[in-house]
């Protein structure tokens, strides 16, 4: 009897950047490795993101909940999966662990989490997974090596990683501890990170050049620096505590996400606490001064933007001025960005981003750093992850020109992976699900909601109440109320009375559902022969 | 007495990408070049195009319009610019004229067009213009030299060029003419593309070496090869059907822009009538084929996402096609056009974009371009144009570096470059107007409804009508509708009833609107404390 030893399933993370999650099933054991959220494409109009479906779960639900680090498409999902598995076990790294904290502190909910480091080993009835140390854009990022007792399969999913040897804050991605344990395996199976197959950049650059760039950037004699970068970005933050404090510079950190990381860094001590100012009415004067703004995305709300747009209270660009964007834009917020980069340049204001200098590296492997990982790691089996359907397509076609020895399969979410107690491996294909959007206070909104705010974000729309009493009588009571509609429709109210009056005035109203509907579609073609486009309209009877 | 000889003014097009319209004022004449619409940011939705402020026009408004080429960023705006200026005359180049008769037949407007081509002469009392044929992405595109009487100024407006000199469908870039009729100038002014400043691409590679890429591509085994590139891309669509025939290949032209500017093209001689298909229908089968689909930009209706969605009624993606993207991603298209590649890779399709070959060309000049332009007009002054801020101020840095003998200014809309009898530039700062929203039936929409817009998208609406004469009964009559609201509140009627009865039962009324409104906040605040955000909330009393 052939029976399943090990049975992967990811439920979000591959197709798609974000979301990541994926289920790890044994004879005795299942769990869940990250519950992250996936954050929207332009179409969805400010919701918060998008999580998983979980339903396929239930049937034998996970009793624990491994993260490999903090950033939110492996954490931000967390809260969901507590709703429908309110008894799963959470292990997290350090960094990781401070940062749910603080994100169920503010909710209000308690949660138990246990934390683990890279001696740790966590142990599961059947296997034991076993972190590994990996370099990224976060601190205390792990691969995480699955095994089995009987030292038969080694798993390793390593979904986030780059390979930094001159890291100035944290060791090298730990190939050494990941060879011993995983060398005498007979199968080695390899979930390896795909964000940056299409890359031009084969070799993704060390954390220390980007420090470099800094001190060299901040002797230059402009009054303030501004910079942007990712907030959750701690070595960024230290490189540029690090650099102004060289250059005599004070620091202020600017905007609340930024905030909330760096004095998370600094319970993790990582920074120095008092390193920074974050309140720029505290500063004696605001000469000399470096300011890292978060937002470098351009969202809306934020620091970044309101600062280049002129709409800061506290901070107003002058020619004297320096701006950093120590980002890449992601998919979706280039021409937002771009937009932002204008206005900086129309107040004068000199501008240094990837274009000119070494100011941002990427947290993911370059193609030779891929390679690398394979050499090291040597697996039998490799199923590219975190990465969309392209991406996953390209590393594929790549491991087959360069790692020929590795058999590849192009896995989407919801598809298992089992390997047999004769170390066989299948795929089957899943049934995939879609994803689940959430709104404000973690509520999902249905994808015809989204539709119909798309409806009313293209047509505006008009309420119309009719007082039913009234239809009988000389003069029909109504009110209306026109929103998002051109000001040359909205001035004919004279106009619109007489169609209201004349359309309903006389009529014999057998079914007042049918009039409204009727009501409904003249506004509308009215509407339409004057501004060519129908309004969402709506008609009460009371 | 010094009095100003020539005045240049752009209207748009100066700091942003679209909407290019330049005054051209002297003694005798006013005139216009180019009426474009600028294509909005994605924060607009789904408004079609934003157009020039004219209001600083009228005072001294312009008796002509001279177009440079067909693009709607050129073309777009002329309907807006009759709308002012009804008796303004309009000059345009021989395919620009049939798609500005196409547009305005449309319309059902007459409209009067002078054609010119390389030859003419335009003649406006004391200057004329001398139209200079260069490459571009669209047929019959000209740079305009307009010279005073006295040959003291030559004033160089080309504001979208290439240098072809292989191209397979034109001749290259007319330098001879340029030269001949400036060189003996005593001042010559260039306003320059700046388009692809930023571009690491130094020379815009030829249409040429699309063909080339598009005959090899043909030769492959694949049944049906897949095709979207801008449908204004006539030379594009040339080498398609060149190709197709070579390799035995029938070609469908698919999506209405498409189909309009190819016929567009066959009515102006450069595509042989009945060398393309254009309705799925009439093929006698589909095998063999090369579809050549509409939409590039991944646009929202478009007939290239509705293949790529597999959402075509007449072609289903098998593994066995293959698609190319034939162009660029826009800014702000990148994302959409990115979830469309993963949709064709889940499909097994095999993608060719510009990443594996060359397969698209800009229609713009590369760094080394534009200093071949320099060094054959010899300007002593260069005002950049056509592109955004950052993009001016980097290429008046390239200036700088690589043709320093030239001045430069960084001039913005509505801004004005004087140029006096003595042969003195000066440049006067403008009052600059923001662009004016177009949407629907050529109908401007204020910004503060599109505020609304936003509003109602993001937050969804509640609509409720209360009879007032209920209101002092026992049982009070209201209607009311969620639209855009999660289902997890839409579901609490009882509640939401109980709220307004309880609101409002026994409450003594002094001033209707008060009460509406006070009832308005409750409601909000109530829905915020179960989905967290406000929806927008309208109350009637009738």
């Amino acid at each position: 009897m052939n029976s399943t030893l090990l049975k992967i399933k990811p439920v979000g993370g591959v197709g798609q950047i974000g979301s990541n999650m994926t289920l790890i099933e044994t004879k005795k054991t299942t769990l869940l490795i990250d519950a992250g959220i996936l954050f929207p494409s332009e179409d969805f109009f400010d919701i918060n993101y998008l999580i998983p479906d979980l339903e396929s779960l239930i049937e034998n639900p996970p009793t624990d909940l491994v993260i490999t680090h903090g950033h939110e498409d492996h954490i931000g999902a967390i809260r969901h999966v507590l709703d429908k598995f309110p008894n799963i076990k959470i292990h997290a790294p350090r960094f990781a662990v401070l940062l749910i904290r603080n994100k169920f502190d503010y909710l209000k909910i308690s949660v138990q989490i246990q934390e683990y480091d890279n001696n740790s080993i966590l142990d599961f009835n059947d296997i034991e997974i076993h972190p590994i140390h990996v370099n990224h854009s976060i601190p205390d990022t792990n691969g995480l090596l699955i095994k089995d007792r009987e030292n038969r399969i080694s798993t390793f999913l390593v979904s986030d990683f780059k390979i930094d040897p001159i890291n100035p804050y944290e060791r090298e991605f730990d190939f050494k501890k990941l060879i011993k344990l995983s060398k005498d395996s007979q199968v080695r199976v390899l979930l390896p990170d795909s964000t940056n197959i299409l890359s031009t950049n084969l070799q993704t650059p060390s954390e220390a050049l980007v420090l470099k760039s800094f001190q060299e950037i901040f002797k230059r004699k402009n009054n303030r620096i501004f910079i942007t970068c990712f907030s959750s970005n701690i070595q960024r933050i230290q490189s540029a505590i690090v650099s102004a404090k060289e250059s005599k510079r004070r620091i202020l950190l600017y905007g609340r996400s930024m905030i909330n990381y760096a004095n998370t860094a600094v319970a993790r001590g990582l920074i120095e606490e008092g390193s920074f100012y974050t309140d720029p009415a505290s500063l004696p004067n605001k000469n000399n001064l470096v300011v890292l703004a978060s937002g470098c995305q351009g969202d809306f709300r934020g620091t970044f933007r309101r600062i280049a747009k002129g709409e800061d209270t506290h901070f107003k660009l002058t020619s004297d001025d320096l701006f950093i964007l120590s980002s890449k834009a992601i998919p979706g917020s280039e021409k937002r960005i771009s937009l932002l980069e204008n206005e900086i340049t129309e107040q004068g204001v000199e501008i240094i981003s990837s274009r000119e200098m070494l100011v941002h590296v990427s947290g993911h492997p370059g193609r030779s750093d891929l390679l690398q990982l394979y050499e090291n790691y040597c697996p039998n089996y490799i199923v590219p992850i975190h990465g969309e359907s392209l991406f996953l397509k390209k590393h594929i076609e790549f491991i087959n020109e360069k790692y020929p020895s590795a058999k590849c399969t192009l896995l989407h979410n919801f598809d298992e992976i089992h390997i047999s107690s004769s170390l066989e491996i299948s795929t089957i294909k899943g049934e995939p699900l879609a994803p689940i959007l959430i709104h404000g206070n973690g509520i999902e909104i249905e994808k015809h909601q989204i539709s119909k705010r798309r409806k009313l974000a293209t047509t505006g729309c008009i309420f119309l109440s009719i007082k039913r009493d009234s239809l009988t009588k000389r003069n029909i009571s109504f009110e209306y109320t026109f929103e998002g509609l051109p000001n040359s429709f909205t001035e004919l109210t004279e106009e619109f009375d007489f169609l209201i009056n004349s359309e309903l005035s006389g009529r014999k109203i057998k079914l007042l559902e049918n009039t409204a509907e009727e009501l409904r579609i003249v506004i509308r073609r009215y509407v339409h022969s004057i501004i060519g486009y129908k309004p969402i309209t709506i008609v009460h009877f009371v």
